[in-house]
């Protein structure tokens, strides 16, 4: 596992997890260091969001306290308490404030944090910090995943070079929708959820740094569906030690930011709860940006299209149908299709069964593309989806049973 | 079968339908009488309903020709002039305007509707029209139905009655969006569709027909949901003899329109494609009717709100965590869940595993209502959606295959 400097890594088990396996997670750096966040915009938030948030607005952190197992959701003043306390106790093991040290929590709803047993492993984690733990920490955060989640991106100027490595989770409850603006009022309920990390050692202002997290959450995180359902624990952290030396403009920070999130977001649609396939929603041709992500999100997230998927059904009548109710005019009358490299509809009519029956060919593979081009603009958008099928309903329809 | 006075209802099998069976109505009325409608609000679109749509703006219609195993949808020219052709041939048996002849279809798509079978049993249908065949009729525009679907409501004044009589289908592809908003462009694709016609011997204004169509409209099929796919080929039209002499009040026309289209809307979620349950989900407190809506069509398209209906698992979690994203603001510490008359969440905290152990035991009835009380405020609204489970995936995963 890639090491960045002026981090170190730990994990625990602290019984949190009826499997005895990692629960608690911590990555510490070396001093404050800047840090930008983006939190789920869902009303109904658990309190580890809102502590994390308002820690995190004030452009530096130390260290980031993770559980996974409990989301200490819908837990009133008690579930405050437990994050105030356990990032309490691990500010007073480091010797830093604890406004530096940002919670993150996910796991099943409406149970307190168990303060003490998270409480009692704070030395080990604390004793057991390496440069080289990012593997345990990325064991340690999962919940119904089936596979750790990490990617990297590199910045280089000359022959400095920035490094970037980020660690996620999440496998169900995905569609995150990630921002800096805050909701009304906390709360807090439910359970899976996408929690991310970023640490480098590029050189960053912290304002530049929220900037560029934003946008790349957008086109990545806030660009991908298990199921349409927006968690209350989603959260994206990123800090940056500057241990390199290299300072990225902000095309590069951003790149680089989309570069590790792509594939970690990726990942969490390929392990989507039930999925077997990860298949991207290309829609091109829009007048802008946004009006190609609205339809590409209304296809991405349509039942009729996800069952689709899972029968391996190139079926471009309920993609154009799913286009069509978005809320955004195009001319069905150009719109085509494609499945990989296979058009199966050319100006609004289908080509015929043979078509359609090499791209059901195509849709045996574990990932590829879907393509609508649906007129001659250049606003283009890419929404990341799983199929949904019986491996799904069995995960939800018994997931507390 | 309730018969209204001024219409005579048919059906016949033109072997569209795989099966033989009945596939093609027809209801006529003795004169040309007053007639309101709304069509899906998809800019995609069969043929069909750009041909009625333009037709019902005229005011008065004499008959619908509806047909159930063909949506005539993307199918370009030929399918115009499908839906022309077959009008045109009814229209001259009944020696009426073909303007006054609307269309309507549902089934597979990317077939053009198949002029010669249709019109080859035209003869049939205008010889056996009768005052009692809205049974037939029902039958007959039938597709992955398990039933028919027909309401009744009458309107009093004095001695005098006038009668409404609905009859609909619709089990797959159901979250209407009906209205009279005309999209961008025509075109057309898929299949599974709501079809609704309502007729009544009231004396009516068109005007005021069709502003209380679209009212009705909004509070029964447009919140009704099975699958949140908007089908291209939704229609509701409604056709007003007056041969009742009775004239209703706006108030009085909307009720008994409401009346008639909400059992149908019930009946439409409860045959969803692989459903068990039919649940109201009834969301009150907010500040307006529009902004419970919201809410209430969020939680009722929430695939993990579905699955949880499926497992029978009182997750109010998921249920608040679904309202929370709806972009509409309300404070969680006040929000309270009830399946039934068990309350399993108050002030936005659980009331423990008893009630949900009782809340789970009313989830196993066919119908059962899910109520979220958000604040204090007058605007409520209520939405009808079905659970998703394995039957689901079944018919949508493997429809065309």
């Amino acid at each position: 596992m890639t090491s960045i400097a002026g981090f170190r890594f730990s994990a625990a088990a602290a019984g949190i997890k009826k499997n005895g396996g990692l629960d608690v997670a911590l990555v510490v750096a070396d001093e404050p260091v800047a840090a930008a966040g983006v939190f789920t915009r869902n009303l109904v938030r658990a309190a580890p969001v809102d502590v994390a948030e308002e820690r995190v607005s004030r452009g530096r952190l130390q260290a980031v306290l993770v559980n996974a197992g409990n989301a200490n959701a819908c837990t009133g003043e008690p579930g405050l308490r437990a994050v105030l306390d356990t990032t309490a106790a691990v500010a007073e093991a480091l010797g830093v404030e604890p406004s530096r040290v940002a919670p993150a929590s996910t796991g099943v709803i409406g149970k307190v944090l168990p303060t003490e047993q998270i409480v009692a492993v704070v030395p080990t984690l604390v004793a057991e910090l390496s440069a080289d733990g990012a593997g345990r920490f990325a064991e340690a955060i999962l919940t119904t995943d089936r596979w750790t989640k990490t990617a990297t991106a590199e910045v280089r100027q000359g022959e400095q070079v920035a490094r970037f490595l980020g660690i996620a989770k999440g496998a169900g409850m995905i569609h995150p929708d990630l921002g800096p603006q805050r909701p009304l009022q906390p709360a807090g309920p439910p359970h899976a959820t996408m929690l991310a990390f970023v640490v480098t050692d590029a050189v960053v202002d912290v304002q530049l740094l929220q900037q560029c997290l934003e946008r790349a959450a957008d086109l990545t995180f806030n660009a991908c569906s298990v199921d349409g359902d927006t968690s209350t624990n989603d959260t994206l952290l990123v800090l940056a030690s500057g241990r390199s030396g290299v300072t990225p403009s902000a095309e590069e920070l951003t790149a680089a930011l989309v570069e590790v999130c792509r594939p970690l977001a990726r990942e969490m649609v390929r392990d989507g709860e039930g999925a077997e396939h990860a298949v991207d929603i290309v829609v091109r041709g829009l007048e802008s940006e946004a009006a190609a992500r609205q339809i590409a999100k209304t296809v991405a997230t349509s039942p009729l299209v996800k069952t689709a998927l899972y029968g391996k059904d190139a079926n471009w009548g309920r993609l154009l149908a799913a286009a069509g109710r978005a809320g955004v005019p195009f001319d069905p009358r150009v719109a085509s299709v494609r499945v990989g490299d296979v058009c199966i509809c050319e100006r609004g009519l289908p080509t015929g069964a043979e078509a359609e029956a090499r791209a059901a060919v195509i849709m045996r593979e574990n990932t590829y593309a879907i393509e609508l081009v649906l007129g001659e603009g250049p606003g283009e958008f890419t929404y990341v989806t799983s199929d949904l099928g019986h491996g799904y309903v069995d995960v939800n329809a018994g997931y507390r049973s």
